[in-house]
Order: C-alpha cells, then structure tokens, then sequence
C-alpha cells in the first residue's frame, strides 16, 4: 500500500477535484479484492449542503447497492484519516482495510477500526497533508462544519 | 421518551412510508433540544439504489447542512437500533440521544454510542418490531445487504 496505488491516486484526484469546486478536499476510492474500482467520490457538504456525503460515503454510494460479498477483501483509500461516521460504514460493510493518506490534519475513528478488525494503514502523504492544511487555513468554518466542531 | 413523541411517530411514518415503497422499513426524525424537527427521512437502498441512505443518515441529510450548534441536544429517533454507519453519524454531529423504536431484530452500535457519552433510550415499540419482523421474513436478501451480511 503506497501513494502509487491506482485507489490512492484517484482518492487524491478526487480530492483536489473536491478543492476545485470550493468544497472541503477529501477523496476516497473503495478498490475491490482483485483491484478494481468499485466507486470513488469526494466531500459534497458545500457543493451539494450535503451533511453527510463525506468522502468514503459518496465512494461507497457512487458503488451503489452491493452484495456484501463484493466489500471482502476491499480497501478504501481516503486521502485523511476517517471520521466516526465514515468509520462506521467501513465497519457495516466489513472493508478489510482502510488505507490513509494522513493524520496530521485530523485524527478520526482510526482506533476503534483496528479494534473491530480492519487493517489501517498511513502512507503519509505530504500531499494530502498540504491540502487539507491549505483548505482549513482558508475556511476554517466550513471544515468545523464538516466534523462537527464549533467554529472558533 | 415514549411512543407518543412526535419525533417517534414521525420516524414510524417514515418506516412506514419506506415499507410501502418495497424499501427497507426503517424511519428515523433528527429533533432539535427545542422540539423542532429538523430532518427526517426513511432507508432508500430500494428505492434509490443507495448504499448509504439507510434511516438516520436520510435523516441528517435532509436536515442540510447546520452548524455544530444546531446538533447540540438534539435526539434521533429511528425506529431500529443504529447500524455502525448510523452510530458514527450520531457521534460524528453529537447528538444527545437516540431513541430507538426495538432492537429484537437486530442490534446496532448502542454500546458504543453509550461508550461515547450519547444516552440511548428503547422505546420498545411492537409496531416497528412487526413492521421489520415481516419485511425481513418477506425480503431477506434486501435485508442481508442493508447490513452487509451474506444472505443464506
């Protein structure tokens, strides 16, 4: 699991598409067992006032309805460590790995995942991190927003 | 808490509702500290051929997007205990309470959600328990994918 992986790259280019479009920078991209794109998608809450299309959810919704043998053995790249609602929907669909493009910026459900048996992996990415730091320098209200925080 | 709330009752509409689409019968109504109900929506696997729209993430979602502020007290009802998706989702925005209509069919994330300081509350409703009890004899294999299990 490296940041050549075809599902981390389509997670970042999802994620800077997300910048592109003034929303909040965080792709995803769900990989299946033998490597083929299942879904991929980013934040929506500014360019859809989604409160709940966060990245791994439209990855998981753009899948569509799937049996659960089809989330065995899958990974899902995000370019920053999940929050506790994406972490939950790693768990229900039992992905067996969720890999991360970094923390620094944010630290969410990445503990109770490995309890419940999913592997985490960070590959740090210097370029995740850069654009998350970049997006939340300028709009600290929405990313608050985005994680459920008060604004300062 | 009760059955009587209106919260709950709108979140057995929904079930409802769900159930004579062909859905998956689970409702849920997101109800601010001062009563008002701020979103409420029903599962749309069926419906809208949706892998994330289960009850309470309906909920949020059509609650828009709101400041952390507006989550502060609030109580979801959703007819069925929380999946692991709809438990991070609680957690994520913070709510006070959720108040579930059973947990005979099927038991979600209530011990986390207590584990993370949220006060769960089980109505215990006949009603949602027959509702889901007869959906689940009459569509198991929707069932099964609802919560990422294999069906038989």
């Amino acid at each position: 699991m490296s940041t050549t992986d075809a599902g981390f790259l389509a997670a970042l280019d999802e994620a800077k598409q997300g910048y592109g479009e003034g929303g909040v920078p965080i792709g995803a991209c769900l990989v299946s067992k033998d490597g083929r794109i299942l879904g991929r998608g980013h934040n929506m809450r500014v360019q859809n006032s989604s409160a709940t299309l966060h990245a791994e959810i439209s990855a998981l919704e753009n899948a569509g309805r799937l049996p659960a043998s089809a989330y065995e053995g899958a990974t899902m790249y995000t370019t920053l460590s999940p929050c506790d609602m994406c972490t939950g929907a790693c768990i229900l669909y039992k992905v067996k790995r969720v890999v991360i493009g970094e923390n620094n910026t944010f630290v969410g459900g990445e503990d109770y995942l490995k309890s419940r048996g999913i592997e985490v992996i960070n590959v740090k990415s210097p370029e995740c991190e850069a654009l998350m730091t970049k997006f939340i320098t300028e709009k600290p209200g929405d990313w608050n927003e985005d994680i459920g925080e008060p604004s300062a």
